[in-house]
């Protein structure tokens, strides 16, 4: 397949622009051809147009339909085969094998939302049935579903090129609710974008979806996102990035004439919690373990843990002794983009500078572009409550070991701290049981709270959590990993009175999808 | 029971303020005592102090503990008996069997709120369960359920001094959700807040409920409602009222350092669409009805149906014919406050000098103090697509009929509309048929949708949507009417991998409270 650098307009490609940017390939710092056009504003207007066109059409076809597009788009992905893995690498320094789980990654979640829909209970159906005899008013029938919110802005991820990015959770989700998307592609990986989206076209031609469903706009400069965002026609953002960008994003949103809800999902710092009983039993592990979890990836992940905790003892000095004597042999990787590269070296030596903080290891260094040496640090917890800007996220494969001198510094440390998407504590039960009041304090400020493991991972599942209080996002009520992603892109809606005839599908009587509903206050399938 | 005119900092009254203010009884203009101290940020500041500290003890208590403090909080507001409705007539003119109606759907609705919390299916619990053998990676154990969010601010409505109010549902779906409150009384009726909030202290002192868990501020000027919507404490905000008000306290929850929800129902015109067949049918019964629905309350209702729109038609000019001589003879009544009389009677003005503008007929005058004149004005279907200011809200007993040459032209001004709360569809099954894409268009422009009834009148149920797109309301994600309105005040959080012993009841193995969940993907009770 051969890149033209073009931003489609549904199915028309268009490259009114008069900037175009290269992708960069960061192990070498030399561009990849060939060049991509930035969007227009009027290519935007003309891309949410032909969404709002869409719209009413697309939110009409039945599940079965919409669930077929989902699977044809991961049918379509996978067969761009090596072109799609090799430019991603080219484009990201990611390793193969790794761009390979996170395709099977995004293709599953393709088929995980076209299962949500087929199973189709995910409109959370209620039914009250009308009682015409009530006194001193008649109670009339009200029917109720979910429905999609309307045209959806996605803005593609650096850190997760596939599974994040044009064809990932977000487009995944809200085409799965009947959304068309306009998406804006990543800078970092322009390439791998108009590939998937050729995908993404290609299944919508197949199964009869209507132009418009999903439109794809390039652009190295924030003002093709800001012009996105702020067009009357987009009804949701679903952004994963920056705090900085999301924030900017989430004010213009709300700063609109009719503001819209901006799904920001913008990492955090992912405390975690090393109990005593923990750290005796197996602090090999642990060290081990939080290395390992540090630099995975290069530290390019939102739940990549960069703060830990820990209470002063014989355990825990020979918990950092070990990562110090290990540390200097892990080659942490070439970053994303050089302006992460830069941002992290900035970052870290902020950090370093900060009153308390020692640098207690450094990892391997190596002379190639943008590569990133790992960093364990460590301070007092009395240092973060002085200088609370630690809590915040340096991106890259660093964390910060605070050392508190009992239970209650580390209460203290965990009370003080902002939103996260996860916390970790690490113990026995025993500790747990010690520690109860920990959880209690944890679960106020994340989305998920990890048992004895390590928050990298986040598991494509109906339960899961991925989200968090500010910070973290800008809307703690979502998720955007997990089926539960999918409500992000709807609205609750209700019918009353109408006609059988008239109702869509799921608020019928004889319930022929099989759904489950609430009827008169009682869940039942039938 | 006495009225001191206090601040209510949970369990404490306080008064350090220097401002008071008066009721006024809206029927007579004159002021009732006692005074009402403004609430200073001070005090403020000590309410969602004490709101933060009854978060975690409160939200612990068990669903049965829960129940029994909502129970009794309707218990408490009975035993006020004729005080209640006395105080409560004094303050809004509304009449004593409309108060009366309203605290037993007040009553109700806290009822309702204890069922839904004893039952307890609504924290969407999901649970997928580990596989240690899954290839390339173990599958950890995720468990998924909604947690409260933190100390709600709920802004008392002028319209509904009880059932939105004090102890209304934003106040109750938020303690039912695990959330305290801080309220903030409406100034209109600051004698009735008193009185109800007294109620909900004494049932929060019977049921053993953590002082905190409730607390109300007085004030006529909006600084208090700033401080409180601007206070890093409070979580999410509940609100009821004008469009300039609810977007007010929406800028201000957007721009804080952590941005909170505001659900701000901030009302809407409720188009009417009367469909040929039914005018054909019945046209005397919908000239009634519509009278009756738009003099209701004195047209103080957010469902208040403000545009009507019809086809040009021999039975159209009978129907308005109809109007024309039945709407001299209504007595529409005292409105609730003189501000709100002033606005209606400064809004009809500009209506009805605006271009294309007729009117109709209007009601009986009478000359006590803010007595609203209902109002019919006929104008245009393409007059309201030159001044779509038209679709705003006169808050009153006025309506504008627009009437088109054809179906084109009435699908034309539903395309036009903006976010209502609701529309209304008057048809015959033959129209339905021929309107199809009335139906679809309306279906994106509100929360619900009615066939052949009129808005006002909205059921207490799981299915009811009380919301919709902007500017009816800031959030169409929610509702603030029926069982769905506790969900506003909660968010997912998820363990990973934790003992049975340290899980909440919801998501353990046995499923003590055998509430409905989503395991492995399927819902199940046991």
């Amino acid at each position: 397949m051969t890149l033209t650098g073009e931003q489609f307009i549904g199915f028309e490609p268009k490259a009114q622009g008069q900037t175009s940017f290269q992708a960069v390939n960061p192990a070498t710092g030399l561009s990849i051809a060939p060049n991509f056009v930035e969007a227009t504003s009027e290519e935007v207007h003309m891309a949410v147009q032909k969404a709002t066109q869409a719209f009413l059409p697309y939110q009409q076809l039945s599940s079965e339909q919409r669930a077929i597009f989902l699977d044809a788009i991961g049918e379509h992905i996978l067969a761009l085969g090596d072109q799609l893995i090799n430019r991603a690498q080219e484009e990201t320094a990611l390793p193969q094998g790794r761009l390979q789980g996170e395709r099977g990654r995004t293709i599953n979640q393709l088929k995980l939302f076209a299962e949500v829909v087929r199973e189709g209970s995910w409109v959370d159906a209620r039914i009250d049935k009308a009682n015409p005899d009530r006194t001193p008013f008649p109670k009339p029938d009200i029917r109720q579903m979910l429905i999609p919110l309307g045209p959806v802005a996605v803005f593609g991820a650096s850190n997760f090129p596939l599974a994040f990015s044009v064809a990932g959770g977000d487009t995944a989700s809200a085409l799965a609710s009947g959304c068309p998307v306009v998406i804006k592609a990543h800078p970092a990986h322009p390439g791998t974008s108009e590939l998937v989206f050729r995908a993404i076209l290609q299944a919508a031609e197949a199964t009869g979806m209507p132009d418009g469903v999903a439109s794809m706009v390039q652009g190295g400069s924030i003002e093709v996102g800001q012009a996105l965002v702020s067009h009357p026609g987009i009804q949701a953002v679903g952004f994963t990035g920056s705090l900085k960008g999301g924030r900017a994003l989430f004010n213009l949103a709300s700063q609109r004439p009719n503001p819209i809800p901006v799904y920001a999902e913008m990492g955090s710092t992912n405390p975690v919690f090393l109990l005593p009983g923990a750290l005796k039993e197996r602090r090999e592990a642990l060290a081990s373990g939080l290395i390992q979890s540090v630099s995975l990836g290069v530290g390019q992940f939102c739940t990549n843990p960069g703060i830990v905790f820990g209470v002063e003892s014989e355990e825990t000095n020979q918990f950092l002794a070990q990562i110090e004597r290990e540390l200097p042999s892990l080659a942490a990787g070439t970053m994303l983009t050089a302006n992460i590269h830069q941002s992290y070296v900035h970052g870290l030596g902020e950090v370093a500078a900060t009153e308390g903080i020692d640098v207690l290891a450094k990892g391997k260094d190596h002379a190639t572009p943008n590569f990133a040496q790992a960093a364990v640090m460590r301070a007092q917890i009395s240092d973060l409550l002085q200088h609370p800007e630690l809590e915040e996220e340096v991106f890259g494969p660093s964390t910060i070991f605070f050392s508190g001198k009992n239970k209650t510094e580390l209460l203290a440390a965990a009370n003080s701290l902002s939103g996260h998407l996860t916390a970790t504590i690490h113990g026995t039960e025993e500790d747990l049981m010690d520690y109860q009041e920990l959880i209690s304090i944890l679960q106020q400020k994340v989305g998920r709270l990890i048992f004895n493991g390590f928050p990298t991972g986040v598991e494509v599942c109906h339960s899961m959590m991925h989200g968090g209080p500010y910070p973290a996002t800008t809307d703690s009520r979502s998720t955007s990993v997990g089926t539960l992603a999918i409500k992000r892109f709807a609205r609750p809606f209700c019918f009353q009175a109408f006609p059988e005839a008239v109702l869509p599908p799921e608020l019928q009587d004889a319930n022929p999808r099989q759904i489950w509903r609430l009827v008169d206050g009682t869940f039942q399938q039938h």
